[in-house]
């Protein structure tokens, strides 16, 4: 199949940059000879820069479904009460997945929209002292809302002491997650985000009270064990075999995104998505989220009722060549998301939300 | 990184032809958009043919670790009776992660180098009844032994009807494995070995006997559920992000495999094979596994006792740029094994057997 390049704005996986897509091309090496040591070492003490941490890192070939896997079957055993603060769809599913592995879980659902209230959050844990880890969605991609971490860690760790796991899949590498100082227990991400790489790979940091949970864990998963992943980083390896090419990507996205600094990629960010925001609003329509919580990676935008949805991503697809996302779950038909993480360049906002006004008008919109 | 090309002579990941590795550099598309779902049910039906198979089948990104763990999870419930026919490291390992979901494991061990004895599984066969599942492991990489899947599974499935799991992982695509006429009910294989693409993706084909047993099934695991990758192929999608550069690479090394035809696949591998065998033998060394179930895949050779395993390991390495795998568990530093499957020149083969000769005769060797 020859497929065009496109605008790709979905929220990941990302347009990546040429230098660093060239390097999936390389040749195969020994995963477990001498040179693939020296680039796993290299590659995670890097990402533990980007994660601004000093807890153990691994590598996963696997969706960024699968560290969040990792999470919930290194720390937790059936029975445990879990609570999931849910803002959208992924925040939905992180509770799913908790309830597979038999945890027992506690909803708490916030309007697909805004972020988490934390007086809830707090009146929650204080009825259900007993409870072992909370799960918290950092950036909720269904909806384009980034929640208030910080203080929901400070809350969770500060007052309560209890796990904290985040979903930083369409977070981290773009907007502050300093994991150590706002002591995030497991941080869970992934390749096709912020990363300038291809999807493919996941990345899970572990800290010291999550490898306390570990011990009397009795969820259980061969491919996704990281005393297992511990044990052969000791030795420069992986478990299972790696995906080589996205080391390969990693090792140099990871330079160029140190390089940058990542204040300054978290600053690019914040300009691209209020480019956006502005340039949506100029267009005559809303947001979706609330303007104190709206998303630095990903913006979710009402469509009018007047307009079919699906036919409006379907023409910016089709006639514009720009890539958009549609509304998951309760939001299908409803919004549409645009994706501004990982290496966005000026133009593509500009062209993607050109392409919109001209395909809004052209549908009959009038703002 | 620059690292340059080696002969890589590991049991996979192994080199892939250029005009294939190219194509891991192209652009990134929507996986949920209408050009992967036109890629996904193209790739998944040659995938099928290299199978010979009309079960469902699944691609996961994942190892092959990956596509194993799927194949335990979605059959087997805590408690359950399997018997694992281990021939070596790999159907140890296949045993564990048995145990690992709860199975109760009965270990038939066999002799490493020796193949799975037909007689010693009837019996264990006829001693437990209520046996559920039958684990075995194609050819064993640890010791270069291939075994007699066709008898296997006329047996386990002809003579008791249990339920037949297939660890294919460095078999699948270089030599015969005809799912549907061998009655195989699960079998796992991955990109790296066979494909002629890197590693980071798995499949896996689940027949109807295995989705009868899936109903029943309460192990669980959310990323590896074959429930989930069933509803959303049917959308023409996967549940969670593909590795789309892998997609694209495995989009054109299908046409490869099948545009050189399975059986001359096949051949081209028993050649390969047979000259690294009769090589190694030339120079004076001896194969670990028996004549009758040497793999075509993976050659394991016995180092003499006057030499240093590991250091020719090294030497080959960093003198000749041949890169050979040492051995695994109780085989370490008694053998080094070849690999010769996927693209391999009659050029690579005998530089690694003339690299061979050097190096044991500069330590010392005399046949």
């Amino acid at each position: 199949m020859n497929i065009p390049k496109q605008n790709l704005r979905i929220p990941g996986p990302t347009p990546c940059p040429e230098e660093i897509m060239e390097l999936m091309s390389r040749p195969m090496i020994n995963h477990r000879g001498p040179e693939f040591k020296e680039l796993l070492f290299s590659v995670t003490e890097r990402l533990k820069q980007v994660f601004q941490t000093g807890n153990d890192l691994y590598i996963l070939t696997a969706s960024g479904t699968g560290a969040l896997e990792a999470s919930l079957v290194n720390t937790l055993s059936p029975g445990d009460e879990v609570i999931a603060a849910v803002t959208g769809s992924f925040g939905s599913r992180y509770a799913d997945m908790a309830e597979a592995v038999g945890a027992s879980v506690t909803r708490l659902d916030f309007e697909w929209g805004t972020d988490v209230d934390l007086e809830t959050l707090r009146q929650a844990l204080q009825v259900q002292p007993d409870v072992k880890a909370v799960l918290v969605t950092h950036n909720e991609t269904s909806t384009g809302v980034v929640n208030d971490l910080e203080a929901i860690a400070a809350m969770v760790k500060g007052e309560f002491d209890k796990l904290l796991l985040v979903d930083a899949i369409s977070s981290l590498g773009c907007v502050p997650l300093p994991v150590d100082r706002w002591c995030c227990d497991v941080v869970a991400t992934a390749s096709q985000k912020g990363f300038l790489t291809p999807p493919g790979l996941s990345f899970i940091s572990f800290g010291p009270e999550a490898w306390k949970a570990r011990k009397s864990a009795t969820a259980t998963s061969f491919y996704f064990d990281l005393e297992a992943a511990q044990s052969y980083l000791e030795k420069g390896q992986t478990p299972f075999t790696p995906n080589l090419s996205l080391f390969y990507a990693l090792d140099r996205s990871l330079d160029v995104l140190l390089g940058e600094g990542l204040e300054e990629t978290y600053t690019r960010h914040a300009y691209f998505a209020d480019m956006t925001r502005r340039g949506v609003k100029a267009l005559g329509l809303e947001l979706l989220p609330r303007d104190h919580c709206a998303s630095n990676t990903i913006t979710a935008v009402r469509v009018p009722e007047s307009i079919d949805a699906k036919a409006l991503v379907n023409t910016l697809h089709l006639e514009h060549n720009v890539v958009v996302a549609g509304g998951l779950g309760q939001l299908e038909g409803k919004i549409i998301r645009i994706g501004h993480l990982g290496a966005v360049a000026e133009s593509d906002i500009i062209d993607c939300l050109e392409a919109l006004g001209k395909t809004l008008q052209a549908m009959g919109f009038r703002a």
